[in-house]
């Protein structure tokens, strides 16, 4: 069923490479090839700037406010929004060749390769081109953005007279107010899902240049933040070479003029360095900026690129995914684990947006995406970086609690899409009500107290966090006259429904949240106190977790997605022509709110990750209830109907699924990689293999597998790091290994026996059959398999 | 309870009058002394322009376009919104007293009266004012929207010197792109209800003076409509008065300068004639409004009176309502009568807004209002409006099959607000979603075949909006796996809550919609085949309706306002303040819609207007259920309340609430009368009256009365036009009277029994003792009879 994609890259195990170069896919390539650390991030724009579709340089956090227009006002609406910005780009590198300017697009491109490296942490590029006047030169450059040193990027740059003696003029820049998009003067308004585009929105505040070293400093126009980027360079080329630097207001630039004699080089390193801050003084900042830069010419680029090597290679031995069977799979997993930490290594306490930093694609905002995908892998592969993220959770909680009260509820009430915590949803339906998200945060506290079991974090951040999560719960549910726990008026993950009672996954995480807060509360009295948790609010908690309501439909015998869901019309599949999907793009919501038909996994996401309210028997029911109605015009759904698909024993129908999400960015399948790299949809591709094949479930007290293979893999070897422990888990041949390679024994659990797993000793097990169920069935014209274009269309 | 009010304006039974002027009431007095007759509307501006707080002259129709902007966009939100305008003003005379100009605000005002005459059909005012140069003046002016000449008004201005000799000039004026809010430069963001403001939406396109005539053409800058104002003067004078007239692009001035001796007078008579078109050529609408111009000259003041006379006298024959024992309800009742008149007896198939023409309020939109409560007082009072405004809803078929298909539904979905017939609701939850206004416009066509008769107009305009609605709500319901049919996913009246399943009041409605195009079909089946109605989808229609599904409680024993309403938590109203109401103006939408909390009647709306689908029994157990929430926070509430408050025999309590419905403007108990009048508060006084205390039904074939009285009424007489035929319904002394005054015999039902009523014969029976039940419990702090401000808040 499947139709075959050719891939745009060669499959190869460590590397997406672009060889060659197709302008069609500049925009979509300028994502894939992004580098970054969490803290900064590049999209992959050519050294010279031009081509490109969206030049992007960003810092986690720094953002411009807008205001949010409404065509009638409500009460409780955010009044601002928040707008990622293309900050002061500090990577380009223009190079005039005699007369010409380089420029793929003119002369001769004799050769072009871009090659983004998972090992090595680099993206490198080689060209050769023939200028349109003649000579040769082939260009090298290799950029680096530093896990080792935050604030630090850099790029080596190469330019080789190949033909004949050239004359060649490298213009390193620092640009200010570049151009959002190249071909868009005003925001797509057609497209919800592009970023709102902000013009001018640095203010320059000083400029200094000294020698090879220039420094920009702007400050936001209305969201005030202060952001310097600096660079300074180490030049190596012929005599007679000059350096000249000039800086105005948006533009720092140096210049290096020299004639390079017929296989000579010209080769420049350029240190670019970046911070911000909301609150410190300028000179403050700048002392950072510059003292980034210092460190950085001090590490030098061979410092920096082993120290960027060290750090991969760290990663690598705790989080690679081997597969046997399937190349594109094996290296779509590793090109989602290696952006996934490119997301949130040294994000520290900031964001992990939706679409990283690769791209400006709904306006930079982290959704509960963060917690529900991105965090499970980096709890498992890369731990610090889940705390820090939930570590930035933790600092919103002041804002939290305040857009509680403004909506009249108790507790914490975390935003649906944000940069500092604050709402910025102008859809409440989609927005605000979504307070699953709430749910979602507490899941990944409870995961990573469990995972990584450092008291101080649980103390210190897992405790605040659950007991504010709870505490909105508490006041959000209520009890009805029969006495169960309901709550009403929400929406679940599913986007095609919104304020629905009952929704099953809210209301299975929202008793998960309740029992974990109870649970830490008991654990750690004394701070609970502080926070003025009563023994009546925790028993309330439990009392109201026991009772939640979970709506079943006894004529079909499957849960309702929420409360009524199962009695509204079904979705008239036969008569919506593929075109037409995503369904938001040709349909009201109002049409699709009141149907049956989900955008993505919303009772089958509580399948998966509240699987122990269910039994067996019962998922497979549900889950071919809901396939059957399910378009998947969302990229969050595949991994998850790919994890159930695997629980339910249709392991075809995961690793169709699987291939789906943890190709769709180098596949382009929903066709807005342009906009950003599909952070959520990349780590589900880690998660369907891990628990979907692996069976892994971290819910208990302890791990537990219930790995099984489809078909297309011969074998399957994943890593995980369970507090403190390197468990790696190995399936192929028909038996499972489990190994602890370094770290404490472990406990796990696999298919129902418990098994202690002490360091170095491989324990195996037969796998065990799946069990049988008829294949479900699926929309028509949405079956798994057919590759769609656009598939996300989250507002 | 009651909160006693004291009147701002005396109790008198046929006009509404103004002794001295308040500047704080100003602004609501604007809107109560509003002349107008469904085509023209003037609002109670002082003759010379200021102070003003809302100057307004109003055509209805001419609005201006403008952008409806979203934070996030969706398929099928309106693009365009529609925004009434103030058109050029003609009411405009400026008065200079030596060289003073005259200014109630300044010098002295010696004396000042208005008073809007119910029976005359004019606003009078009088004024004696000295100047602070000295010199007193009596300045007497009466207006005059003319119910006979639809396009034309008059002015008789007239300044008599009563103290000394004086210079005197008048300038008679028309000025367009007056500004719209004295005080406010730009909307008021905080304040939903308040209209767009539009700056200098007229684009002046002609001018032309001749004699003592000016005139002005404007087309409006997007909405591109054409719109004409003229005016000529007859001016009666000392000699040696000069008369000057010049004209520029927005403003055409007649100067009149006189030295008038003591205790003679100026008589300045003014002519003013509109005329506007989207289609017609420039002279088309310049020869309609001087046409107008020279008709209204030849007919002359004291023609003009007399005919607006004669045409009030025809409709208090055919209208009046008489109280014994309570003046100001007296007062009310006819000032609701004559307010409905002047919104809709010229209309002559334009929409009748919410405002009427009295202010810009709501941006000038029609809602379900005019259906739901302007047109039951029409449709038994001056019934060729109430087919007019039907005709407006035919006119706007063809945009409403078109809306449905936008949201891929069948049929006609008419807008939840409008101007032209095109949706303009920028918040679909409680806009689009509102489907039910189909059901009502449906429901008014079967009122007004009952009540008029009129097979023409039932055939060509009944039937086609029957079958429009009735496919709507084809195409919107479906059957559940136990034959229910259901309507999922709406928003029926009560706007704290949004988008549920099987509203009563919209099921029953729907129901009722469908039964009524099915015998629509029935009567003209050529005509119904020409619009491709097969007998399948007749029959479809009626297997729906009689499926429909009710929601009914059975812990409680109530109906569900919608499927799964007593399932949600109450309302807090203990720790409710006061000063919180309206809620949405301080709680999220999110939060009342997922409570039990009641803006306005709903299951309650159901009871009356469907009731025939409820016991008596279960109809009292169901408003006392629902009162217990309902907080009145729409001004539509109250007029819904009192009529089943009298059916389930709670006489005093419906009795409060008819004097909170009828009083809503004369005692500002919602706070914005300032931005227009409560028409369908006003027509619900009247409809709380006749069908609460009169008991009066007509959804079955024949009319029904149930007549009771509360204490403070010892008689209510009412009149009511049905088939041709005067019914005039005497209460009081214990009995009831039928009297048919003219026209044919008419069959009635009085408590059960069917009575047949010849021409002049009276037929007393005894009143029927209402049941007893016990009272009612409210939220805290909106009891009834507790009037407060800001009732009204819908968006």
């Amino acid at each position: 069923m499947t139709t075959p994609i050719t891939p745009q890259h060669p499959v190869e195990p460590w590397a997406v490479r672009e060889t060659g170069i197709d302008l069609d896919k500049l925009a979509q390539n300028e994502s894939i090839f992004a580098v970054g650390n969490g803290h900064i991030g590049m999209r992959g724009n050519l050294d010279e700037g031009d081509p490109s579709e969206i030049a992007g340089t960003y810092l986690n956090g720094v953002h411009e406010s807008r205001l949010l227009p409404y065509a009638e006002n409500a009460f409780g609406n955010p009044e601002a929004g928040e707008t990622v910005l293309n900050v002061t780009d500090g990577k380009l590198l223009r190079l005039m060749v005699g007369d010409e300017l380089f420029d793929v697009r003119h002369g001769e491109l004799l050769e072009h390769e871009r090659v983004l490296d998972f090992r090595e942490g680099v993206l490198k590029r080689n060209a050769v081109w023939r200028s349109p006047a003649g000579p040769t030169v082939r260009v090298s450059s290799t950029r680096l953005v530093s896990f080792a040193q935050r604030g630090t990027a850099a790029v080596l740059y190469e330019v080789q007279a190949v033909s004949e003696d050239v004359r060649i003029v490298v213009q390193s820049e620092l640009v200010a107010n570049e151009d959002g998009y190249d071909d868009v003067a005003i925001p797509a308004e057609d497209d919800p899902r592009k970023a709102a585009m902000l013009v001018d929105a640095l203010v320059a505040e000083e400029q200094f240049e000294h020698g090879d070293t220039v420094l920009l400093i702007h400050r936001t126009r209305r969201s005030k933040i202060r952001m310097a980027a600096a660079m300074a360079h180490a030049v190596d080329g012929p005599d007679g070479m000059e350096i000249d630097t000039d800086v105005v207001s948006d533009v720092g630039r140096v210049t290096i003029a020299a004639d390079i004699p017929k296989g000579q080089t010209l080769r420049v390193l350029k240190f670019i360095a970046y911070g911000w801050s909301a609150h410190r003084s300028l000179p403050s900042v700048r002392a950072q900026v510059l003292g980034s830069l210092a460190e950085a010419r001090h590490t030098g680029w061979h410092g920096l690129c082993e120290a960027q090597k060290d750090y991969l290679d760290q990663f690598w031995a705790n989080a690679d995914v081997e597969i046997d069977g399937d190349p594109e799979l094996q290296q779509a997993v590793r090109f989602a684990l290696f952006h996934c930490l490119q997301a949130g290594a040294r994000g520290e306490r900031r964001a992990i947006a939706a679409k990283g930093l690769t791209g400006s694609g709904y306006d930079g905002h982290a959704f509960w995406d963060t917690e529900t995908y991105v965090l499970p892998l980096l709890t498992y592969t890369a731990p610090q970086a889940a705390a820090d993220a939930l570590g930035w959770r933790f600092d919103c909680l002041e804002a939290a609690y305040e857009r509680a009260h403004q909506l009249g509820l108790e507790g914490a009430a975390f935003p649906w899409r944000t940069i500092t915590g604050r709402e910025c949803s102008g859809y409440w339906p989609a927005g605000t009500a979504g307070f699953h998200i709430n749910a979602d945060i507490a899941d990944s506290v409870l995961r990573l107290q469990k995972a990584v079991d450092d008291e101080d974090w649980d103390r210190n951040i897992g405790l605040p966090l659950l007991v504010g999560t709870a505490r909105l719960w508490d006041s959000l549910g209520h009890f009805d006259l029969k006495g169960h726990y309901r709550i009403s008026g929400v929406t679940g993950p599913d986007e095609y429904s919104a304020l629905v009672d009952d929704n099953v996954y809210t209301n299975l995480m929202a008793a998960r949240n309740l029992i974990g807060a109870a649970e830490a509360v008991d654990r750690f009295p004394v701070e609970a106190a502080g926070l003025g948790v009563s023994a009546d609010e925790q028993e309330k908690w439990r009392v109201s977790a026991a009772a939640i309501y979970v709506p079943f439909d006894d004529v079909l015998g499957v849960h309702q997605q929420a409360d009524g869901f199962t009695h509204h019309a079904v979705w008239d599949f036969e008569n919506t022509p593929p075109e037409h999907y995503p369904l938001l793009l040709h349909a009201p919501y109002f049409d699709l709110y009141r149907k049956q038909v989900v955008k993505q996994a919303d009772l089958v996401f509580a399948l998966y990750c509240c699987g122990e309210h269910f039994e067996p028997e019962q998922k497979a029911k549900d889950f071919a209830y809901y396939e059957s109605i399910t378009v998947r015009d969302s990229s969050l759904s595949a991994a998850v109907q790919s994890i159930v698909a695997a629980e339910t024993g249709h392991l075809d129908l995961a690793y169709t699924y699987m291939c789906e999400t943890a190709r769709v960015d180098l596949d382009d399948l929903a066709g807005n990689t342009k906009d950003g790299l599909h952070m959520a949809s990349l780590a589900g591709g880690w998660l369907a293999l891990v628990a979907g094949f692996g069976g892994f479930r971290d819910q208990g007290l302890v791990p537990s597998f219930a790995p099984r293979l489809p078909a297309a893999i011969s074998r399957l070897r994943f890593r995980l790091t369970i507090r403190g422990s390197l468990l790696v888990v190995t399936i192929g041949g028909g038996e499972v290994e489990y190994k602890v390679q370094t770290g404490p024994t472990l406990a796990i659990v696999h298919e129902g026996e418990t098994i202690e797993l002490s360091r170095g000793a491989a324990v195996s097990r037969p796998l065990v059959p799946p069990p049988v169920h008829e294949p479900p069935t699926h929309p028509v014209g949405r079956e798994p398999g057919v590759y769609h274009r656009r598939l996300d269309g989250r507002l």
